[in-house]
């Protein structure tokens, strides 16, 4: 066997925005050469200046990023691949268009793309959002396809692990699945969720509590881009969405014949997919509990309150504040191990906090 | 005019889980006197030993609180009325049900009936979850009828405003009709998208990022107390399903037929409605930003940064922590007001810490 190729640089980052500008810190962070392309001088000054690389002048590189919205992937990685003999990757949403456009366009470079995907990201954009420390510890795939030189697949993995990211090979295909139903799907449920709050009549919304928060979050992201991403992926999502539509009917059924055996084992499949989700950074799943402190409104209550929380030695996997400012206390939930919650309670109300399950 | 009738107790809290306790130790802790009961004597012993009152043995009171699971609500609130002459309120999630059931059973004292809901709860159940503050800062309907007698208004408004909670005045029917849009609909879309999860591919799980966490949380609650409340509120929820079907069809013809712009519009009402949930405990919305900290994995750090934010003396509106026990750094994502983001920020970084927006 022949050593795997190592990644040395210089690496070139095509687009300067959120996500090359990271990768680009990540890898000087690293040790790396990099130099950055982008249409907008702004965003390349910009992300010079962050210290992310040099502007490219032509330089030979042993390794290209594209990092541009979907839009633009396809053609990008097929000029790259055209201009030099470098291995290249891309950090886009979706995997199986990008390379139906790299086989048709560059059919004898085909070997040396592999694609990519840091499960990273903001709800910002642009350069100044930008952070070495974005990809520390998320999963980031890397779409292996037949094709794909052994060299090329090194190359990508001690990009990702350059950048702190956890890699996951996947075919393209089934990144794209994977994305549809934990990623793309999401955002459209939570999309059509959130669009019903704005049809709602005055007053209602006043009842809006932490849940409702959570679900609709992620569906303020930027319109543009994820309408690229959806229709990139039209087929998996399309398919998710059958599913979806079938359910709804399900429900309908078991609500308005009045069959709550059959609504409560609806519901039950919904219990048994919060458990499959993994542990975060891809460790397995392992059940959580939330101990609830109030805190007092004075300036450091809340160090106070996590100086005592590392005293008694308890990891802490989450945090939510629910503070308003008007008022004298606060509540801190605190997502902890289950079997740590008890001791952890018991801890912080022996230190005299005001403690609930 | 003559003087609002004013809340002194005794108050009788009936059902001793979660928020019964809850709601007797925050009365408690106004001053009142608190009796108990519950038909678990496991319970009801538990809660009096919290110190949420003294088992109930006949004594006359002012206002009973029925706190018992929504197929009792009604029953047990009638059997209340007619006990005696005390106002009777419930912390049930759904208000037209009840209401029917005691305009049949008690028509003659429905007036002294005023229910309410608490927008306040957690995962777990039974006594020994309860807290004081539970209700601290939380939005408490009180759901004024047509038939309501004043002086019950006035009581009930005092045992939320002892609680802490935001008294919030709604019609039955308005109030069925605002959880159905801010709470049951969420929570049948969630489980709808977990149960997807459960579905998934060996492997494809791996991909998930905090947004499907955020979409799915709230579906790992209790399913036979969902079935409940879902059947209690249908035909609210599946006024709303129907529109979320319709939403559904048309994002599916935007994606198979591959209009963008459509897709575009779709999506932008997801944001519009994100925007439209008032700040937190009713106040106006108020435009929030992220700012992330990477944070050494070393005991003291969180109460290091915790103290710097205080210092720095801007408001920190939630947290959350992404950490992974096996890697020397976790992110935290310290939400703000958008216009103090930057100044914490910069504040931050100028600290030493690693920051990125």
């Amino acid at each position: 066997m022949t050593e795997p190729a190592r990644l040395r640089g210089p690496v070139l980052v095509v687009g300067a925005g959120l996500l090359g500008t990271s990768v680009a810190l990540a890898c000087r962070k690293a040790g790396l050469e990099v130099f950055l392309s982008d249409t907008s001088t702004e965003h390349l000054r910009t992300a010079s200046g962050l210290g992310a690389g040099a502007a490219y002048a032509g330089q030979e590189v042993q390794l290209v990023v594209v990092a541009v919205p979907p839009d633009h992937l396809g053609s990008l990685i097929v000029e790259q691949l055209r201009k030099s003999d470098a291995v290249v990757t891309d950090v886009g949403s979706i995997k199986s268009q990008p390379l139906a456009e790299v086989v048709a366009g560059a059919p004898h470079d085909v070997r040396r793309y592999v694609g990519s995907h840091p499960m990273a990201g903001s709800e910002r954009s642009g350069p100044l959002a930008a952070s070495a420390t974005l990809f520390e510890g998320r999963p980031w795939a890397i779409a292996v396809h037949e094709e794909t030189d052994a060299d090329a697949v090194s190359l990508v993995r001690e990009l990702v692990e350059a950048c702190g990211g956890v890699p996951l090979e996947l075919t393209p295909e089934e990144h794209d699945q994977a994305v549809a139903r934990t990623s793309h799907l999401p955002h459209l449920m939570a999309s059509i969720v959130a669009g019903r709050l704005a049809d709602a009549p005055e007053g209602h919304l006043a009842m809006s509590g932490q849940g409702v928060r959570d679900v609709t979050r992620i569906a303020a992201s930027d319109p543009r881009l994820w309408q690229q991403i959806i229709a990139a992926n039209s087929p998996a999502v399309l398919a998710l969405l059958d599913e979806v539509t079938a359910r709804i009917g399900a429900f309908r059924d078991a609500i308005s014949s009045g069959e709550r055996s059959e609504l409560g084992t609806l519901l039950s499949e919904g219990v048994a997919g919060t458990r499959a989700i993994p542990g975060k950074h891809g460790g397995p799943p392992r059940p959580m509990s939330s101990v609830f402190v109030a805190v007092p409104d004075h300036p450091g209550e809340l160090a106070r309150l996590f100086a005592d929380a590392g005293d008694i030695g308890v990891n802490i996997e989450d945090i939510r504040i629910d503070h308003d400012p008007g008022r004298p206390v606060g509540l801190v939930e605190l997502v902890v191990d289950v079997a740590r919650a008890d001791h952890l309670a018991d801890a912080l109300a022996h230190r005299k906090w005001d403690v609930h399950r």
